[in-house]
């Protein structure tokens, strides 16, 4: 169990969304049964939460953004962690990237930019038998999107939605508080699942 | 049902906590099972939010706040929604204040300073026999606290903890966000409850 | 304030959904913003929890569900809260229900078998100016089906997320148990709005 | 990241505790921040959920239970997953099993009959400089009454309290369910800290 990066291990922008929360990465990481030999493709890498993760984990991770700020954040992320030699950024629509990289084990779609249904559907062409495919939503209608999709595809689907509450210790008690909920999306070949 | 006051009809001020968010007031409202005839004493007030949702559907609400700027806070938005005639304000220690009231049917408390105990069981003594407390909360510690006491009193005690997401529609999508999760006891004579 | 009904006084069938739970039907009622004058439609009626809450409050109700057991089991609950009176039962699909009731203020969907775009269009045709359309679910797909429909329609949307953890008090501390989330959406007529 | 054991891979038994949910057990481990030296004391171990997954990631793990039953169905976990020879049984009472147990990293807690205080002030005795204390509660009393003792230990606490809502995907759409609430408190050295 490779730690967790802090939350404010991050370097942040406000143009750039992101890091998704620890817990949640966590959890992802979980889902994503990430293994020392897996190649990972990450859409929509944001502030680089989950590709450093995976980076971490993983035997080669590519972050996709079509947002130059994103890009440029993740790579400054992953030279303050030591990561960047495990991770090759690219700069470009998701569906774009995805065609011209080989094979991988783990799709982690943590945005879109609305075209979450061929975004899917190239993924799942590329992946190996036992890859994945995990999305992470703050949005209502994304997973009902990815479910659709994923049904067509006969696909092993898992859904959960995530509820973190922080507790705060104060001098008087301990006062809770509540990050945003987030949906995640775990789905696999049924077919070649053993 | 009298229409709920909106979140931002309210008139806040940053030094004083509140208004209870909306869906939190309606929560407390049917806990508390309030009527036309119901004497309610609001202790710790804040903005007021809860004092004014009682105002509207109780006979009489005592509003009680040891912050001067919370009681003037309290007072403008009962002008501000023309409800000022049906409560009477209240700038003391809750113990003082609940000593100085003859009989009362609710007691809310919002907020305790620290001397929680003897506050229930000030206002339990007070309580008429279908009197009822409530207790809202952010801490963790205040309804442990709370539920010691009542049990010694032998009251029959009811204890849920909200968490409300809301949907703010965008173009992109609904995004989901939280408010911070709310613990609301409510607790009522045992013995004599029919 | 009329008092809630609790949850276990409610007949109850093992092949009907429902009751809605107490602390739902609390948000429901502040949310529909029911007044003694109010005409309201409730599709799929279920057990007849909301049915019941609406009668108490609102001049007229309807309660229509195609399942003759839902039907049945509203008016068995109905008769034992002495409502029967306040309500008209139709057991029909709901949009034919729709067509031949004239006029309401509040049009309550707490099913609707996969026809709810029409519902909520011939609703909004028939709700006065200052109607109401309210929406309970508990499947990720119905609160995006809504409000895609609510946006064409140019209502006014108001969508939450409510979980409601419950405490059990027992000898050895306060037991936190779950109920199931549920998706409240809440829509007016945006231009006839004051 | 070793893959986390599905909930219905365990044995269970009606009368014993667990498993601990896979989502709660992943949160739990990257609190613990397990590695391949840690030795752990899981006290409570019901169904060995937490112990079964500490002991495919750290040295050694001692799993205590005063309850007969527990302890030889977290037996038969283990064997069930090939684990068995990573861990120590021990059938008595948390306190005088922590006192026999020389030294540890982890100390996970997630029953302990009433005598939590003197739990964590002993296992705080025993714990390395960068040992951790995790806490795992379904009660509302649990963490109020750790987060007093570790703040008198001077500890640097963490609470979160994670709720987790599963989708089901029907048919007719995906229905929303909810685990139990858990509140999970980790605590580390804070003196000693880096």
């Amino acid at each position: 169990m490779v730690k967790m990066i802090p939350d404010n291990k991050f370097i942040t922008q406000s143009d750039v969304p992101g890091p998704t929360r620890e817990e949640i990465r966590c959890m992802v990481l979980c889902k994503a049964e990430v293994s020392p030999n897996d190649v990972v493709v990450d859409i929509g890498c944001g502030t680089g939460g989950l590709t450093l993760e995976f980076a971490k984990r993983a035997r080669k991770v590519y972050a996709v953004d079509k947002n130059i700020n994103a890009v440029n954040l993740t790579l400054e992320n992953l030279k303050k962690h030591g990561l960047e030699h495990k991770v090759s950024i690219v700069k470009n629509d998701a569906l774009i990237a995805l065609k011209e990289i080989d094979r991988f084990d783990i799709l982690m779609i943590g945005g879109s930019g609305g075209d979450l249904p061929s975004i899917i559907e190239e993924g799942y062409r590329k992946l190996g038998d036992s890859g994945r495919i995990l999305i992470t939503s703050i949005l209502l209608e994304t997973p009902v999107e990815a479910i659709k999709t994923m049904k067509k595809l006969e696909m092993k689907i898992e859904l959960i939605n995530v509820a973190v509450f922080r507790g705060k210790i104060l001098e008087r008690g301990t006062m809770m508080y509540s990050n945003n909920p987030i949906t995640i999306i775990s789905a696999r070949n049924r077919g070649k699942e053993r």
